[in-house]
């Protein structure tokens, strides 16, 4: 359908909040007019390209992102739990990896955008839910698996994730989110008439709303995933 | 009314997204069962005591709050426009004795918060709208005036206003902010049997209506501010 408005959504597992943003967008996808489209990026870069600093690093902000994605997460019913060592997890580990092997299942993958969406979530369960790692590639396999792909293919996105093709397609998506003024993420991305409308955030959904002609209904907690 | 659920708002005039939590929160005084209490409090004790850097710092964000607060002013309803030169108007002129004098007009007042609320909003309308000054006395006695004090009512405040007392009451607040949590405002402090909650910036409305059993409406643009 050509009418449907085309909605780009930046994300990296490695952010809790683009979780919450990603739920969101994929349970809207059937309740507004719009087309989905789900850009794997990588926020190391995007915090480098825009001399932005991790929120985490001011320690009363810290508190308060902890406590707020605790409220944010039932809410939202997006279950997630901080990992034990966060600044582990999210700084010395990081996300490059995992956001590799998303590229590659995007790239190669069967069934579009619903396998980078099934990943995705997995990816994001392992680190915001369950405290386990998202960069060696027996865990990138364990989340493949899971999320429904065959050992054969996994293998073969592995190898894919290594290639200079997909190093080149994560940091080309990460130069267009920093094209269109990211500084963290997610970032979604409303094209209204041709014109780009960005929202920073998974709390602009009800002014987004309103700039695309739709209604906020809430966060739709019981609404599961719908399929592509 | 001993049910009424009291809720600190800790706002400065310095500050665009405290004027629409600010707004939004003297609009839902009247339609949730609250007790509102105005705590005007210095914005730059609060990024200093927190070690907090304030967001315009990076290019990508300034350009977003910017584009941000253009949708917000127009969904809630609050008329605003950036200052001709925001750097000036919020890190080099300040806000130390716009918040002296609400503080100020708190403390020796007549008719409570209402006068603080008249004299906030005229102050950030001054520095948010007409792209006034807020720091010369002569421009507080204008924001006074049109708040609705009288010449002797103002010339006593402004007086107050470089007393020891308020200077204190002023600092004091901060710290107050500051033990909540504070790393920016608005910060509003729900107390909810005798724990309280903390809500930081003015996009977490929906989710503080669920945590105080209240029915987040949207902004209300139509609503004009509730007299106390």
């Amino acid at each position: 359908m050509t009418s449907k408005k085309v909605i780009e959504l930046f994300y990296d597992v490695v952010s809790p909040y683009s979780w919450l943003g990603f739920e969101v967008m994929c349970r809207y996808r059937t309740v507004w007019n719009i087309e989905l489209k789900l850009r794997p990026t990588f926020l190391g870069g995007v915090m480098q390209g825009s001399g932005n600093k991790p929120p985490g690093l001011v320690p009363n902000k810290f508190l308060y992102m902890t406590k707020d994605l605790n409220r944010l997460s039932e809410y939202f019913n997006v279950p997630m739990r901080s990992p034990s060592d966060p600044f582990e997890a999210m700084f010395q580990k990081g996300s490059l990896n995992a956001m590799r092997f998303v590229t590659a299942v995007q790239e190669k993958g069967k069934g579009g955008d619903e396998q980078v969406e099934r990943v995705s979530r997995e990816l994001w369960r392992r680190i915001w839910y369950e405290d386990k790692d998202i960069t060696e590639p027996a865990s990138l396999s364990e989340a493949g698996i899971k999320a429904g792909l065959s050992d054969s293919e996994i293998k073969e996105l592995l190898e894919l994730s290594n290639s200079k093709e997909i190093k080149n397609k994560l940091k080309s998506s990460t130069q267009n989110a920093l094209d269109y003024g990211a500084f963290g993420f997610p970032l979604v991305v409303c094209h209204l008439n041709g014109k780009p409308e960005m929202f920073f955030g998974s709390d602009r959904f009800e002014v987004m709303a309103h700039c695309i002609g739709e209604k906020w209904l809430g966060p739709l907690p019981d609404k599961p995933a719908a399929k592509l």
